[in-house]
This record gives structure tokens, C-alpha cells and sequence, in this order.
């Protein structure tokens, strides 16, 4: 089988560090919890939008992403079975590009570049299992689909979903 | 059609651009016809082998290739019937990330984030037409398939074959 797994919010947690550094920067509390169907634009106070907006620009903010909790004992299980490639919508953010691998490089080493791909839409990906954050991505995608839970996708209730690497593992190992 | 478009040897001068610093720096004249039917491996004498493999690997060297003539106006005619993707198979080499995005950012603007991808294999892609220079990435695709000329793919007969952007307006336009 051959199967794409996104990055950000599905092996990398943005979601996570873009709440890190608003509770820094404006000494706020906001949880993960606060923000169950909302986008991260919707749960930060609005006359703060703007520098929020600026994160992803930041040097280092994709390399210094925490890993989800079981994403590479799962994948390196799944590796073994099936062919695994990371596809990350990464070419809206030039600064990203170089990030991302080197953050693969470290935390994902047994997938090898060919098997890497910083692409813009996701529908030119000829393959079995899509598992991304983002119904844009996942509709238009031919083959399974699996939805990885994020606040921002809560109610979504389209598509298949794993709220968790546990839950990929109970479905395809 | 979807249409994918190699990077390296197909809208950008990687060959020219080796055999530039080489003769530029061991003061050779070596032209490209002097080149045909061999990789720049073979081209070179081999005790600067080492050296000529580390091109790739200097800032600014993806940055600051020349455009391959007429790929910019064929390609935007095309854009308007078509749907043209780049596809290039740059995660092997992850300094280059960077320099390939802002390098489609300066000659090829009207290719939007959304159709750029940077990848590793390319048997992934799933489209309608795969123009590249490299057999291992037209073998798989399952579209049809125009293989760019190189200096290095010169005695191939597998494919449907194109010398320049004139003969590939004259195929597709």
C-alpha cells in the first residue's frame, strides 16, 4: 500500500507550538481545549491576529515542531509493510522547505528523501491511504482517506478519522 | 491535462551551469558538445570527480541557473489551457530547497505555490504528461511521456524525445 502522511498537525504538532508562543508573548492561558472547532486564527484575541499570522514566517518555527506521541514507532511499524511517504503542502512557506527536512532528518530518518515531498495541492498524489488535517486535501483524494484530529477539524464528520498514532496503529497494523 | 515539468535540465541549466564553474575553476575547456551521451561524471577528468560531485551542495549554486530558452513563454501558454505542475525531485539535495522556490519565484511567477512540488520519486505523481530529462522518472509515470534532451540521456530511444521548448510548443500548443 502506499501511503501519504501529512505533516504539520498529523507527525508535527503547529497547533501546539503556535499556542506556546501566544501564551509567551502575551502571557496568555489558552489550553489545546479552548480551541476545539476553531482555527488558531479564530481562538487568539483578534487585535493579536496579525503577529499570530506571522509564526510559520519565524526562523526555526518548523524545525523546533514537537513530534506526536507514537507517530514514529507507528510509522517505522508501517514502514516495514507498506510504502510511506511524507507530503506536506510545506510550498506555501519558502522558509519552511529546508526546515522540514532537516526536522525529517531528525525525527523521521528512516523515511529516505525519496520518499519525501513538499508539494502545494495534494490531488497529484497517485496512491492507497491519504491520513492529513485538512478536508481540502483529503476530498479530492482518490484512494482511502483517514482524517487526523486537530482542534481546527472537530466537526468535520466526512471523512474517517484517527484522533491518534494508537488509533493508525489499531487500523493498520 | 496535468501536465508535470522536470526542473533540472528541463527549464533549468543544471549541466551548463556544472561545466561553467568547472572549466571556470581547473581553466578547462570542455563544451557541451564535447558532452553528448555522458553524465558530467564521465565528462570530467577523474581527479576532480570529488570536487565536481560537491557542486551541488554550494549556496547559491540552484539559485543562479540560466533558463533553458523559451520554456518561460511556452510554459505560459500552456498554463492557460493547462494545468502545469513542477515537479523535481530536489529532496535529495535539501540545500537547494530554498533556491528552487525563489527561483520559480523569479522566471516562473505564474506557476503559483499551489503547482510546485519537490520531491523524491516520482511514481507518485499522478497525471497526464511527465516531461523530464531522467528515464528512471519517466519509466514509471503512467502518463504519457516527453523525455528532455541532456548531454546525459542522449543515446535513449525509450521515449518520445524533445530537443527545446520549440519542439515542445510545436507538440502541445
Amino acid at each position: 500500500m502506499i501511503i501519504f502522511v501529512d505533516m504539520d498537525e498529523v507527525i508535527a504538532d503547529t497547533y501546539g507550538a503556535h499556542l506556546e508562543l501566544y501564551n509567551s508573548e502575551f502571557n496568555a492561558q489558552i489550553r489545546l481545549e479552548d480551541c476545539h472547532g476553531k482555527g488558531i486564527k479564530q481562538c487568539v484575541a483578534e487585535e493579536h491576529l496579525e503577529m499570530v499570522k506571522g509564526y510559520t514566517a519565524r526562523d526555526g518555527f518548523f524545525r523546533n515542531l514537537e513530534v506526536f506521541p507514537d507517530s514514529q514507532e507507528v510509522l517505522r511499524e508501517l514502514a516495514k509493510e507498506h510504502e510511506i511517504y511524507i507530503a506536506s503542502a510545506a510550498m506555501e512557506y519558502p522558509n519552511s522547505l529546508r526546515e522540514k527536512s532537516d526536522w525529517l532528518d531528525e525525527h523521521f530518518p528512516f523515511i529516505p528523501w525519496q520518499h519525501r515531498i513538499l508539494c502545494g495541492h495534494k490531488y497529484i498524489l497517485k496512491g492507497d491511504l491519504l491520513i492529513d488535517d485538512h478536508s481540502r486535501n483529503l476530498k479530492p483524494f482518490e484512494g482511502r482517506k483517514i482524517m487526523f484530529t486537530s482542534p481546527h477539524n472537530m466537526s468535520d464528520t466526512e471523512f474517517e478519522r484517527a484522533d491518534n498514532w494508537k488509533e493508525i496503529a489499531a487500523k493498520l497494523l
